[in-house]
């Protein structure tokens, strides 16, 4: 009989390999330290009314290759019933071929639907949307029963500064022992100055949540100060930051008060105004960080909703966003330079968005690296577009070369669904993949015990140390 | 006995991978949908007088290896005879190993010379040079004969609106039932208002040829649209777009009016204004194609001319432009969206020059998909220098992570020379060893009847609806 | 009994490497073009002390990768003994695995220690300790001996401009007849006219060793020469200029002239005037080295001295520079094309810091290849962080693809140790490994004669003619 696709050895291309996953890894617990699942969702342990809810809501990466392939936006997010759209994904499926959803896609039928002899495509649709609707309904598949089975440790969610935290709250109050949730503190709405009404309103909340009164920049910082102080109670240990490049413009205190008051009284910053506030913004936040012993996570790179009629009829992160090229090395070493002479430098992650700049970000972090903490500086796990095979090896490599690999956090989700654990299988198969082939080729020592402890480190151990959750 | 260098499995490595080409591909007819053949040597039926005129004449590729080597330009370009310009080049063969001149020249000789046994030296040239000469004057041989030889169904010139078509009429008019030929709408010259003078006498000319009197921009724009309508009639599918960076500045109506007068009155462009000029070009063009229905085709990235002594001795297309580095995110999503935002938006192909940027085109076609066609936007086949096995394995690489493979529509020459269509089997060669490996590593399924039929929308059919010539 | 780690087949993956490395690469000489070993230790004909004298200081490479580790300040360039530092760096050894360190790290213990069956870490240190000490202690240790063991036949040092080279005297006096050392022109210094008193420092210096009065910027052109004479009698064949990006804005003599008085009599220059001097330094330099048949390096990209704290404790080139993403292109193709213009193109090699500038480089010196010297541009070698096996592979396929790799001069060590030289050995071992998997898979003819001479061209030949030493 043949083989199924996703089989024990899926990616394993190597005797080595599959000694290093399977002795070394598959075993590990996972901490999920960024993605966007919705802390309500685990709060309330919620089952799915069916798959599409689960799988095909809110992921923009099937979204896009759905209209790439010619399929009506009613099937995608229009009109059309959860069945329809799932016979929709299906019958697209076999012509994602080579892309990471193809292999998503098997990898989370597998796990956790057990299926494996069929591959999605039209034919099979019926059928597996059937036997995964059924059992979607037992406990084993609630957010909670899926984390648990997936043998995750921590999540951390993805969190604004003006969100009061009560799924965090209520989570918390339940002493549920197979797993923490806790937040991560993300305020790019209030560095977006130049979004006028938006960021106005969000001053607004900011300053109801935190009970300050904001009138002036200061004000502003002691609101988020406070809204710090708070995620710090609630668990959380890292802040991210989301910018389409580094913002690190020389600026002085007083201009940034002028520039926060003249928005505040609504009118429009100067380009330049913008990109000193955000410079402001970034490094306020890294001193917070450090501050507490935070991580400061920057995902720099991307531009974002560049399809105006989508962005309106859709909203944000819906499929239209893509790999930006802006500049990266002296604004990051600046940012990085002004806070680490000011001993200010909090532990940092830095994500890139086009993979060009690998081997930049690798050989950025070690012009900070300080011995005080393995890894202070980490060039974070491939993000987004980059979250496949070839993306995975890519970053592997660079940070190889240029960096220290042993020192890496491992990889982390990124996502917005439950059924992604599977890209950690998927990302420890491939770094062991890499391995074996190294070992096997002669360039690295035939020790899988020494190979085998680096595995084990990415894979949990340091993530364990790094964030101290 | 060994094997010859270019047998029937070149490049094809796995058993896969043999079986994907030779039963899925390599029977496919070809649409050669974007070269720069001259229409006159194909309504003329010519036949070239040696292998120098065919091989060597205008092929900047070979001129800038043989220059590299140290060879003089007497032997490129200048006064040697033909036979000597031969010797010189078959003298420099043995030294651009790894280069795809050697692939391509031993696959040129093979087909359609049927010369596999030597390769070609300092001492196997003399015999060459006399096998080649001979065929050269048999029919088979004539620019027809050599289209017909490879299965070419479609061949698209490119062509300055300016042009008559006359060879294209003339071709028509024969009812040739083995191919068509198409004239593809190259408004380069028309662009580039820099060019003073030069780009003054354009315009005189498509007033002419027009009968357009043009003495505004508006005019200028009726003039070039009653060549697209022209060019239409005449069969053509596309336009094409050749810049050194994406223009997409905003701009006023007027403020192009102005321009246009200022330059025509014989004063030059600021660079702003050249900027506008420009971008309110591309956008034009970009709404005649939405019209109707034709492809708009991005060529970006490159740096041309850049050795002016060179320049003046032998003009453009010589062997002097090279691998740019300019920004191209921001600028390709505006312009796109402003297309996009009217509902004007045609089918696109974006050609990037440096490899870098693959990732952010293959992401960048995914902003604007909208699902009316299949792979309505597309990351273009590797181009110039990137047209090579490890071009053409990073392209699908990135395209596959990051966009749809499936609905890519294949490989084009953009040769200036009528042997260059075994690159169409050297792509599909190189697209079934890509296959081939990851069937064989389990990274896509052991289905030869599902990725045999993705190769075959490659190859053929993908192009063939995409353009509906 | 197990293979030791770096056994005589390391990185030859393939029957055809082995014979192309071992029977064609191993035995020939090395010419380091590039280096920064010390002239005084090689006239001086130094022994170290110990391993850590000789391998750990002035290793910003091991450093960095310590501080990664989170080893502290102290073991790596404070206060802790020879022998500390040399155990802190040996515990840090096996966190390195798939660094290029950790390569080097062993194939240097091999060569010329010996030191195979022993892996280093905290266990072995002690003992390879002792051993290495022990060796460096004998005359084929010492630093002329080391150039010996390795077969080295030119060494070319970097000197500044200011230099008396009266350790090159020193050494030419003696008539060693195993090497040459010769210096390299490295005027980076005056160019940095942003540096205000240092820059003045550096042009009085200047004045003292040249002879030459400086009151003007012909006064300094006409020093700059006379020390350019003078290294050329002392055998020099080449400059070399470290700079973050190319400069080659448009200038006038007049303005030159301005801004040299103006930052003399101690004002500071604008960044358009900073620019514009580096303009024409980079201009003038080029056009020395013309009239000279020398050798003109541009080493471009890098970002240096990140680390404004560490700067100031242990000053440059100590770890705290990255790799940089300058705009290249169109400055480079404006340098070159200004020389060319006026005939006073010398030969160039242009080192790019930044792997995704590879294809930029590997096409730019094609634009001005002239046929009147065999590969008369040279994209140089992988540089800094590119200098491991990947980034050999990265150059060598851009290269091959893009330019023509039968001329490249092939491997420089740009090493600051007496112990680098075993890094041509890793470049030869991985060129072959390439060239030989291309036999292998049918890519390259199966003609070990032909690649031969290829791998030995590129392993000496080449070097040595184009260079003339």
């Amino acid at each position: 009989m043949k083989k199924p696709f996703i089989h024990q050895d899926f990616l394993l291309q190597s005797e080595a390999a599959k000694k290093l996953y399977h002795n070394y890894s598959a075993d590990q617990p996972i901490i999920d330290y960024h993605c966007h699942l919705p802390p309500q969702e685990i709060a309330e342990d919620k089952n799915f009314k069916n798959i599409t809810k689960i799988w095909l809501d809110g992921d923009h990466y099937k979204w896009r290759a759905m209209r790439t392939c010619g399929v009506d936006e009613k099937f995608i997010t229009g009109s059309a019933s959860d069945k329809e759209k799932f016979l929709a994904w299906a019958k697209t499926v076999p012509k994602t071929l080579k892309n990471p959803l193809y292999h998503w896609t098997h990898m989370e039928l597998k796990n956790p639907f057990g299926i494996t002899e069929q591959l999605l495509n039209g034919d099979s649709a019926e059928k597996i949307w059937d036997k995964c609707n059924e059992m979607l309904q037992s406990p084993e598949f609630s957010t909670r029963g899926l984390l648990k089975q997936n043998n995750v440790k921590v999540v951390a969610t993805t969190d604004d500064p003006t969100d009061k935290l009560e799924f965090h709250t209520q989570f918390n109050s339940e002493d549920e022992d197979a797993f923490k949730m806790v937040p991560t503190f993300r305020p790019d709405r209030g560095m977006e100055i130049e979004n006028g009404d938006e960021w106005r309103g969000w001053v607004e909340k900011l300053a109801g949540v935190s009970g300050v009164n904001i009138s002036s920049f200061s004000d502003f910082l002691k609101a988020l100060k406070q809204r710090h102080d708070f995620f710090d109670e609630m668990g959380c240990r890292a802040s991210d930051h989301g910018t389409d490049r580094p913002y690190s413009d020389d600026f002085k205190n007083e201009e940034i008060e002028n520039i926060f008051l003249k928005v505040l009284s609504g009118k429009s910053p100067s380009n330049e105004e913008t990109r000193k506030f955000k410079s402001a913004f970034l490094y306020h936040c890294g001193i917070m960080d450090a501050e507490k012993g935070w991580v400061y996570q920057l995902h720099v790179g991307a531009i974002r909703n560049n399809n105006s009629r989508m962005m309106k009829e859709l909203g944000r992160d819906t499929g239209f966003d893509s790999i930006g090229d802006f500049d990266l090395a002296q604004p990051l070493a600046h940012l990085l330079n002004r806070l680490d002479s000011e001993d200010q430098l909090p532990k940092v992650i830095l994500y890139n968005s086009n993979p060009r700049d690998n081997e930049l970000m690798s050989t950025m972090i070690g012009n900070f690296q300080d011995g005080t903490v393995s890894g202070k500086l980490q060039h974070g796990p491939p993000w987004w577009f980059l979250d496949q095979k070839d993306g995975i090896e890519a970053h592997i490599t660079s940070l190889s070369n240029m960096g220290v690999l042993s020192q890496l956090i491992g990889m982390t989700t990124d996502s917005r669904s439950f059924l992604s654990f599977p890209r950690h299988e998927y990302y420890r198969r491939v770094l062991c993949n890499i391995l074996g082939d190294d070992v096997e080729n002669g360039l690295i020592p035939d020790d899988l015990e020494l190979v085998g402890s680096m595995v084990q480190d990415i894979s949990y151990n340091n993530a364990a140390s790094f964030f101290g959750f």
